[in-house]
């Protein structure tokens, strides 16, 4: 393959993604300049932040310019390199963007090493680090939860991508594990293939009760990527001095705008000397060489599961990432081109 | 005088404490046994915590237990000693009890010197670390909210014992500091007298609008002692990784047993990274030294004012309490013997 093909946005989406708001585009692969390399993309990760990132509303990056590249993280191996801090043959993982061999300048696509040797497949490395499951699970679990050997950690959305791993480090941690997912084909998956001590159940069964026999000494830790009536169950249940960490409070996202009242169990923050954390994995952004190198180790030593929904062939991306957007996916969701 | 008057719990008050649930007694002062001193009472700090005691719910000292001697905190001098580590003449602050001249263990009652020639009234020191107004101000601010100079501090109940502290320690602190308080006279007092940089009449004031106003740069440090429709105008203009000590929510105390919904801008937690933490000062009890020792030599520096309303005559005890659980004082309330 001597060309270049790639996406590029031609207008802001308004609502689901159209076709019409892309140009397919397909050019000679471009020499590196000084101090760039020339990447084949092996594996695309397909993230809901891709969408955000072609509207204009107020986020984290600019959003991708009318007329640029889709934006998107990938691995590749590189295949020119003008860098000398690149050779021939590296595996990289960056924003390789929607294009099959982009000619970029490191720094500025955040493109960086991968550990030569490294046995994981190129789908598994995009669920570790991927926009952000990795670093979100563990400076979320690690910085703001804080778990000790022997305490019992919550986490609900368990078998989610953040949630599955924050339960898997919570046991590498040494900590009694307890999920809460919807359905028992999840609750299965969290507990058998996760490891996870106990999952509940929410569709099925009352989670305060639930809470009550799968924490017999109280919760020391939790994990809340949801809020809402699950989240009280856990606040009513919060040992002395716990930790919460808030990542999440999907539960309110639908009623943005409107006046929802906060945790009816809020009084628990001083009877139990609680600290509640808010944090955004971007925060963190200097520091994930650190949860990257470790994140792998432990998947390599088998003690982190991922379950990955890999699909072929560039001309899907836009129907791959419109896919994603309707939660039609069994897994973190990549795409090989 | 050569006898110790004193009053002992002779039923558990159900409501107010009528008189006929204390005994009054007079009986020779004891001499010290073993590693015990004898004390005269100067003032005796009066507190909601000695109603407390005389209940049997569940708290962080064991209730006074039936026949035994009410107690309180108290300033005294000692006149006998069999402990050598006191001497006659020392002054000391302790749990004496509602008693004129107890003998006691100055381990169990929690009794230790006040620094020598500390020209500060026993009113004074009981505004500053009775029961426990210094300590919970000090350890809630600094250690829980850990203002920077240069930051902006919101304090509400800000003309209360505690308020009125940590917002002066905040001054002390290089802060901008803005209370919160009820009325056009103690929004006067809070400013003119404590110093604050502004005070909002909740009263008379939207509070969101006086946030608006006294906080040009936003919140960066809440100290709650309230909780309810301020906390959430607080809430909303806090800061990128502001603190929210939460030390009290009186707002909801009224209706305990009620199901009353928690902060409506509780998503500002994860939207902001704020921290909040709930405390109860007796977790710091090992370190009230170190707060003592701080929160005296600031007062006598003249950097702490404090507002007492001083009582005259044992036999009032009873009533004196009865007034402060009304409500009815100005200031902070002791009773010289």
């Amino acid at each position: 393959m001597s060309t270049n093909r790639f996406f590029t946005l031609v207008s802001r989406p308004t609502g689901e993604l159209a076709d019409s708001d892309l140009g397919r585009h397909e050019q000679p692969i471009a020499a590196p300049k000084d101090g760039q390399i020339q990447v084949r993309t092996t594996c695309i990760s397909i993230d809901p932040t891709n969408r955000i990132w072609m509207s204009d509303v107020p986020q984290y990056m600019p959003p991708i310019a009318i007329g640029e590249v889709v934006r998107a993280l990938g691995v590749g191996v590189v295949e020119q390199s003008a860098n000398p801090g690149f050779a021939v043959g590296d595996r990289v993982l960056g924003l390789l963007g929607w294009a099959t061999h982009p000619t970029l300048d490191p720094a500025t696509s955040l493109v960086g090493p991968l550990p030569r040797e490294l046995p994981l497949s190129d789908a598994k490395v995009l669920s570790l680090l991927g926009l952000t499951a990795g670093p979100t699970a563990y400076f979320g679990l690690l910085e703001v939860g804080q778990p000790r050997a022997g305490e019992t950690l919550v986490v609900d959305a368990a078998a989610g991508a953040v949630g599955s791993l924050v339960g898997q480090i919570g046991k590498i941690k040494g900590c009694r594990v307890v999920g809460i997912a919807g359905g028992p084909e999840k609750c299965a998956y969290v507990t058998k293939t996760l490891g996870f001590d106990a999952c509940i159940d929410y569709k099925h069964e009352d989670v305060g009760r639930g809470l009550d026999l799968c924490c017999p000494k109280g919760i020391d830790v939790c994990f809340e990527n949801v809020g809402g009536p699950i989240f009280d169950e856990i606040l009513l249940r919060m040992n002395l001095n716990g930790r919460v960490s808030i990542c999440g409070l999907i539960a309110g996202y639908n009623d943005a705008g409107k006046r929802i009242p906060g945790p009816y169990n809020f009084g628990m923050v001083l009877m139990r000397r609680l600290r509640v954390q808010g944090f955004i994995v971007s925060d963190y952004f200097p520091r994930f060489p650190e949860a990257s190198a470790e994140l792998l180790q432990w998947a390599q030593a088998g003690k982190l599961q991922t379950l990955e929904d890999v699909r072929q062939g560039f001309d899907a991306l836009p129907e791959t990432l419109r896919q994603l957007l309707r939660g039609d996916k069994h897994g973190k969701l990549v795409l090989e081109p």
